[in-house]
């Protein structure tokens, strides 16, 4: 068992758009990600997805609107729902969803990791 | 989809031991309490569980060692493993874990809640 310092653990990397693996749990991961920019419309067809904010405002477009979420928000993105993550200053953001996910679902793109690091 | 602010749903209860609903996803809950003095000795035989520490100081007692969780800071309490959550002032904590897990795992307690409010 570890305990882990969320603040501590975002000081460890400086990367956009990489999620990294700070704890598992029943099959799910616990990541956090710094987010800067665009990311690209995906959607994960069996996975529900959470975004808890840690650090500034990350706007969430899905095909019918666009939500805004701020520090101390969170939100479940459903399964099967296209959505494209925006951040225009840097985001800290909190990820809890299946370890076996992939990063940008049902699309292959140049920001596609295919592997999450443990930190 | 809900945007969830975690410090409003906390000013919706003031209850000690008595675990919230604020989020579900992919079989698991996300749950907020307030904790305030100490629980009972307990283990979930199949089930990992996350304490994610909002406010306060949490102090969990195992067996073998005591792990103190300050705010900004989490655990996983592996499954199996016995643990004792004591909070000497008011902690308020997030939690991760499977939807069907029972809140006092193995052991049947006046503390034991037999159902999850969603908030």
């Amino acid at each position: 068992m570890e305990v882990v310092n969320i603040k501590k653990k975002f000081s460890l990397f400086n990367e956009h758009w990489s999620p990294k693996i700070i704890g598992q749990l029943n099959g799910q991961d616990v990541k956090l990600a710094k987010l800067k920019g665009e990311f690209v419309w995906h959607n994960h067809k069996d996975e529900d997805e959470l975004f808890y904010i840690v650090k500034g405002t990350l706007i969430i477009e899905f095909r019918d609107r666009k939500i805004t979420l701020n520090e101390g928000e969170m939100l479940i993105v459903p399964k099967g729902v296209e959505h494209k993550p925006i951040a225009k200053e840097e985001v800290w953001v909190l990820l809890f969803e299946p370890s076996h996910i992939k990063h940008t679902g049902n699309v292959q793109h140049e920001l596609t990791k295919e592997h999450f690091e443990k930190i």
